[in-house]
């Protein structure tokens, strides 16, 4: 059996980033803190370090939907998968937007 | 019958909006559309006067969902709903989400 491979993850352009989309992405709690997560770490994070009060498969469903959306971008090495925050991509299409929802997302995993 | 009232309108108070539920209420283009129209007439405004690309029921659900969200205070006189956006209580506790949202929602209607 192939490995997954980083060429089968879907990764929309910065210009064909959506508003509406990622506000729907960002708009539920897990994927906020998700988002938090990955903009304090400033880096990577795998998806195996994230300690989310949701089951493994409804956590992948949330990345997927983060990714699809353009917020994240990830890639797999080995069998793990890495994500990172399109910190860049999103300051550059909706600036502010990850500054308010950051310090939120904080709030999220404060909660948990 | 009786005619229908401003009291069986819920609407949160400023001090439980969530950031997550006002993030999903805006994160469809109908919604943030009618958000934009909201904001840049700085006035209330009808459910009639929107020219909306879908049906009335539809409508009436979009405007139910920013409700509920804290996003637009609804009142009844007669037959007729007027709408008016949450500015202030939106800038205070999420400061610079309608800056951001407005535009995006002014670029859904020149869409359409």
């Amino acid at each position: 059996m192939a490995s997954r491979t980083s060429t089968d993850l879907v990764h929309p352009d910065v210009t064909d980033l959506d508003f509406t989309t990622v506000l729907a992405a960002l708009g539920d709690p897990v994927r906020l803190a998700i988002v938090a997560r990955l903009g304090d770490a400033g880096t990577e994070l795998a998806c195996t370090t994230f300690a989310l009060p949701v089951s493994k498969s409804t956590q992948s469903g949330h990345f997927r939907v983060l990714r699809e959306a353009g917020v994240i971008r990830q890639r797999d090495e080995g069998t793990r998968r890495f994500n990172s925050l399109r910190r860049t991509d999103l300051d550059t299409r909706f600036p502010g937007l990850l500054d308010l929802a950051i310090p939120q997302g904080r709030k999220v995993f404060e909660g948990w």
